[in-house]
């Protein structure tokens, strides 16, 4: 899609009184509001299954997010001059004739006659189908055609391939391609948006960007949260589905990917694309061999005793979920042949940090036959969060008598040249999303193409019974995703000092 | 050379009663002293043209250094361990039987029967010859011979071709080239050194390093003084030979040069020959497109009024010579072809400092049509003195939602990594000296190629009388050097502001 902007809009928020709309959709829109991004005309309508007005619902938002309010006073202003615009509606698709019912209710509430209209999905997986059918009552009924609408699909997009195509399939039959926004609010942070920048934008990165000059390529996601209230959910899907099927995986397209032809949507879904398409798929008797799973024991994090994750409140005791997934992969093209990406993801780990490593090869002939010491090979560090920024380490003399050489860093930290404050990915991408501009969303073939890739990773798991490996709590992971490196004579990131417990 | 380091030596001084080694010498001593970097045994011998005794000489050193004491304690103090090493000698080759006698006093005095000698021209050009002959009498009438000598020349050599190879005839007359030591001090300098690491100690430079992705190469020399007392010199020499011929050119050859073979002395001089070499040498009547020369006239600098040169005590009221030179220089070889390189020195500009620029080609196509303002292209600068450092110019995307492009510098700052003390360019080269490493020295066809280039230049000048332009003291220079970089679409660092008045 590289549609219009809107100028009248009605942004419906499905799920509206969920855990996501109040930590990130509406403070994301009181910010877009307060900088006069939003359309002249619109309102927020949330909705939820139950009946309430939205006096009702105000106040129960605003006693919700009341310590939010305290830790974000720009939030709390911004919220008292969106709050006029907001207006609550039920959307209860068990219900007899709601899809009718609600398109009436909406329209008589909506700012004017003919407003665009936002479908943002933010609601789970098993309720998804018929939020899909009431919103397609619009579509079937609609009187005006000029009327635009555009509905935004929030993850997971299925549990794999199978089900990722019967969701591309119902929302294809509904709705147009071109009206379809599947977000990864990966996308939308600055930090990964700044990988085409600092790419494409600048001359120097592109000629060393490929297999003559790279070593290998980390990605690593590291969270220090447990699974939270989750367990529900996140028992049946492991990490794997979780962070490194969507996250990850586009991630790895904005460093992998070819120049696009330009920033627009078809341009970068197609180099997308291609990078997916490329990704070698295992065979499952395979898997062993390139991937890593396990789970977190109990441990201390940050000066606290942490459960491990068999002993979490909802998960199975017998549960062969992975709380933790690494994995070697290649790209098989001309640029990347041969040159290993790793990727990474845990929870309950030691720290909250998403980075990408570039470990460049080492250089073809030492000049410097009688140094004292060894000439480390560079490595490009781009701080997805927090602190994003970049590193690029860069061998130097240290001033003095004797023949060193010493790794000092070529550092950009966006809050020493910007400042602290970085706008959310939901601003991003829901402005982009009243503005009809897709390239941050993701199509269809992409999600089906990382399923094709992770589908065969979780068959082989089981279908070999691959050990499901343990790390306590507040490290830096299972010893085995180091030796998953070591093996190929890698590490992961030296700076974590002792790779492994 | 490539000698054995010195366990026992005489450092001789001729000239040592001078500005250089007051300033300079004795201070390098001193610290490499501290450092207990000096041979075990060594005295340090100062000469001069008139009797004195060694005690007259300290007192009338300490006397004269008072203020440079009281600005370094650490020199003062490192003063005081140096002092029972120095001897002062007479050495006036004016004398009848001057060397045999010099000779037969040093040889009383030295701490050991047979050390190595390191003998230190830093006389004028005028004397050098008896200087050099005075040095001589000792290769002559020599006993041992494994008491292994060499000749340290300092600047300048020559004024011309013609004057350098007869310098270099007579010092090759009177020792072998691995006996003698031409000093430059720029490459003893922390960050011209630091070039090399930079280059061949990282891989992610090399390949961009060539006529592909570099547009223009610039090197900048730029003092607030001006010619001091140096007014007998100077006028004779101008900035092209005092300067360019030599600081800058080197400067040029580690920017410029191939990857060598080693960091050793004879595959270090090997590839500056090929780039002096391959410098192309402009016919006289070629220079006055490719060059600029000008004069300072009076004006304001750091908020006092400065006299113009021609007012300057010791210079000719018609004076043709240049306080400030600009040139375009090519080096035709594979790497560099149509790459300009643009130099500039000057006396009483705005400002002291060293840098070269690096000015990447634009990126070859833009993959974003809709953005605000337009993708500057790369800059590298390397800053040689004073804040030395580096500063690549990376273009990103600054938070927020506009489609912007921004400039931010990916920099590594010597006194952020290293703290603030740099040892001086002359310990670096006193001790390479000793250590008999003759790398960061400059072999006599460098010198001879250097002045093939700067010869028809001057020749230019006077043959096709080239306008002498002129600039007021406290500016960047001429508008004329902006011009000669205008006149190809180039400009000299936009980080100046207005470049020229």
């Amino acid at each position: 899609m590289n549609g219009k902007p809107f100028c009248a809009a009605s942004i419906v928020i499905f799920g509206g009184t969920g855990d996501l709309a109040g930590r990130k959709l509406i403070p994301a829109l009181c910010r877009l509001n307060d900088a006069g991004l939003l359309p002249h005309d619109f309102h927020v309508f949330v909705t939820g299954r139950t009946d309430m007005t939205t006096a009702a619902f105000l106040d129960s938002f605003v006693n919700r997010e009341a310590d939010h309010f305290k830790k974000d006073t720009r939030f709390a202003s911004g919220f008292e001059r969106l709050r006029p615009r907001i207006r609550y509606l039920r959307a209860n698709p068990g219900l007899k004739n709601e899809a009718q019912d609600f398109r009436r209710r909406l329209m008589t509430e909506e700012p004017m006659a003919a407003p665009a209209r936002l479908f943002y999905l933010a609601v789970p997986p098993a309720s998804m189908d018929s939020f899909i059918d009431l919103v397609k009552a619009f579509s079937d009924a609609r009187i005006d055609h000029n009327c635009p609408e555009r509905i935004l699909v929030e993850k997971p997009f299925g549990s794999d391939l199978a089900t990722a195509r019967e969701l591309n399939a119902r929302l294809l039959g509904a709705f147009s391609e071109e009206q379809i926004l599947r977000i990864d609010h990966y996308l939308g942070k600055e930090a990964v948006q700044n990988i085409l920048y600092m790419r494409f934008a600048n001359l120097f990165f592109e000629p060393v960007w490929n297999h003559r000059f790279i070593s290998n390529v980390q990605i690593s996601f590291s969270e220090e949260i447990g699974i939270g209230g989750r367990a529900g959910y996140f028992d049946q899907a492991g990490i794997l589905r979780d962070v490194v099927q969507n996250h990850l995986l586009q991630v790895l397209c904005m460093v992998a990917m070819e120049p696009p032809l330009s920033h627009r949507p078809g341009d970068l879904h197609l180099e997308k694309n291609k990078v997916l398409k490329a990704l070698r798929k295992y065979k499952p008797e395979e898997v062993a061999q390139e991937t890593v799973r396990a789970q977190y024991l109990h441990g201390m994090l940050k000066g606290e005793l942490a459960k491990g994750y068999l002993e979490e409140e909802g998960v199975r005791a017998s549960s062969k979920t992975e709380t933790y997934a690494a994995c070697r992969v290649f790209i098989d093209n001309w640029r990347w042949g041969g040159v290993p990406f790793y990727l990474r993801a845990g929870k309950r780990l030691d720290r909250n940090i998403t980075e990408i490593v570039v470990n460049f090869k080492p250089v073809p002939h030492s000049i410097f036959p009688t140094l004292t010491g060894k000439i480390e090979s560079n490595r490009l560090y781009i701080r997805i969060q927090p602190n994003e920024g970049i590193n690029l380490l860069l061998n130097t003399k240290p001033p003095g008598m004797s023949m060193q050489v010493s790794n000092v860093g070529l550092k950009f930290s966006y809050d020493t040249e910007f400042g602290d404050y970085r706008p959310d990915a939901y601003e991003r991408l829901l402005l982009d999303s009243l503005q009809g501009d897709s390239a941050l969303f993701l199509s269809n073939s992409e999600i089906e193409e990382s399923w094709k890739f992770i589908d065969p990773i979780i068959e082989g798991w089981q279908q070999f019974a691959q050990p499901m490996f343990t790390y306590p709590a507040g490290t830096h992971g299972p010893r085995e995703a180091c030796e998953l490196l070591e093996r190929h004579g890698h590490r992961w990131r030296p700076s974590e000092g002792q790779c492994c417990p």
